[in-house]
């Protein structure tokens, strides 16, 4: 059990891989073994390209036998999409025995390419390394049963609960900095409020290099999405709309596309705390595939949030200062809201900097 | 050298086992060697008993040679004190090399055990292992030194900065307040708000038995201080006011002394924010001997210490819990006040809490 467990583990290693190209496609690694070998691995790299189980069978060298067992994270897909369907080139290679840890959350697939290998004579076990399985997938997951992205949301504060230091750009260092580049890069996507765009005029994209994210393609920037109920930003001012990626820009007037600069201004109804967070992503799910949604917020979207129950992580950066009066708070009081569902997922320190990770156990 | 270092870093984590014992001592041990062996070790346990370098001494079955060297993290006395000068002692066994970390910090004897040391032929190096040497006794050192304890401020404060949770009695986990037991029983006294003995009634005991602990004599309890400006808290209601260890009321009527309960009644100056906190720490420097001040703040208190630049030392409980309008606040908005010369001194997650040691580098 120990070694099967330890083929499921390097294949869910490989599966996140793909961590920073893959998106709306769910993570996926391979590989093939034979008694206590690993005879050859693959992953899935980028919607369009092979999947990891493909990637796999022409990696092996050896002439497929009835000992050979392939290791998969997710359920090999069953229907035509971008690549042809994984199941029937599994049955085709001749491989006689397959180990899934999770089954294709999608509803409408979920089991089928199981039954499908299994109806061609193919041993098939599920389950294995299951929870790490789902873990790492959360974001698909999310997106393809609720129809809702994870939603990740992002802040660096002080020790008195502060996000803005008024004598400094930045209240977080310089490594904290660099590792946020590296949960941006993760993202499919990074929304912000309108007032974050006039205040700092973020450009939102990743700025470290392939080098440093280990991959090999064309390094990817997210979606960009601004919550601008009145449209009051001007298009040709700030950096956000710079750059050919898609822009979103959800408001309470109009929907239209303009093309040039690629931005979508989406209409969307209100609600008491502003745009109605949970139709927006709803649409960020249904229409953009967004898979992972980053949100670095200010005092109100937060309070929003954390008040709409809609986080499924929240990672903080603690700095080491008391800012005073004169910093806007991270969120303000929350009405009716009470939540002890939450857990540590992981501490790190950066240099003096403390960074929390948190996942909020929602119902 | 690496060898001395050893030397004087066992020196040290001797000391410490005077931890919850040794006040208002400072904490010291001591091993006497030869070439790369430690023949005897010894440290301080309270006052009134043998010091470090006497039990070293006693402890000690070979007779003594030049080539032994006594290590010591703190410069031996020279004066008379409720025990003989280490000094003399140390002359009169014959050892012929002292190492010590740091000197005597009090300012009128400050040099003077290495002088005598020396020019009684005695081979004296100092400033081994200096910087941890001045860390564990900085408490010892702020007291002699700047004529105030060191003030460590204790929180648990959740996600959205709360201190107090309707819900629950604790916002900490069990683990959490259990660590908390520890701060305490290294804290020569600690101080409340009268808000907090009357919401909270606490008994602000130390709940570790001798065995955790790892003592062998009597366990302490810290002097328990309360600000109570206006004499409001009967003495017959709560339990602060219970048992013979000696309590004292900061306030701003009256001084006097209860002596069937052992309570001492000081009356201070108040100022903007309240008593005025700098005398009241001077005199629990000055008149009561506490080296380490713990301080458990609810908003107000929590507020003045920051707001007058007090604090020492932050140990936060980050609890994973989001409690909304209802709790209070940890500390309300700050005026003037801005710092970043705060470091992370350790960081330690218990179950899903998170506590964080803070350092205040106070100019």
């Amino acid at each position: 059990m120990k070694v099967q467990i330890s083929f499921m583990e390097r294949a869910i290693e490989l599966a996140k891989k793909g961590m920073f190209t893959v998106t709306p496609n769910p993570m996926v690694g391979c590989v093939i073994t034979q008694g206590k070998n690993i005879l050859s691995e693959g992953y899935h790299v980028k919607a369009g390209s092979d999947h990891a189980e493909i990637v796999a069978l022409k990696n092996l060298k050896k002439k497929i036998n009835n000992n050979m067992v392939m290791y998969i994270n997710l359920e090999p897909c069953c229907h035509q999409g971008k690549t042809g369907p994984c199941a029937k080139a599994i049955i085709d290679s001749g491989i006689k025995n397959v180990v899934v840890s999770i089954l294709d959350p999608n509803p409408i697939v979920k089991g089928k390419g199981v039954k499908a290998l299994r109806s061609n004579g193919v041993n098939v076990n599920v389950g294995l390394c299951k929870a790490e399985a789902k873990y790492i997938n959360k974001g698909f997951i999310s997106r393809v049963t609720k129809k809702i992205p994870n939603v990740l949301m992002k802040q660096a504060i002080s020790i008195d609960y502060k996000i803005t230091n008024p004598r400094k750009k930045w209240l977080s260092n310089k490594e904290s900095r660099k590792d946020v580049q590296f949960i941006r890069a993760k993202s499919c996507a990074i929304l912000v409020g309108s007032q974050t765009v006039i205040k700092d005029n973020p450009k939102l994209t990743v700025r470290l290099n392939k080098k440093e994210l280990g991959i090999f393609g064309k390094k990817r920037n997210p979606i960009r999405v601004v919550l601008d109920s009145n449209l009051e930003l001007d298009i040709n001012k700030y950096d956000f709309f710079n750059g050919m990626e898609k822009k979103i820009v959800f408001n309470s007037i109009s929907t239209n596309f303009e093309t040039k600069k690629n931005i979508d201004f989406i209409k969307v109804k209100k609600n008491k705390t502003g745009l109605n967070l949970n139709f927006i992503l709803n649409i960020l799910a249904e229409k953009y595939e967004i898979n992972n949604l980053m949100i670095e917020p200010g005092e109100k979207l937060s309070t929003a949030l954390i008040a709409n129950n809609l986080l499924d992580d929240l990672v903080l950066y603690l700095c080491p200062k008391i800012i005073g009066k004169y910093g806007l708070p991270a969120s303000s009081a929350i009405n009716n809201f009470y939540s002890d569902s939450i857990k540590v997922e992981s501490i790190k320190k950066f240099s003096n900097d403390v960074r929390i990770n948190y996942e909020f156990l929602r119902k």
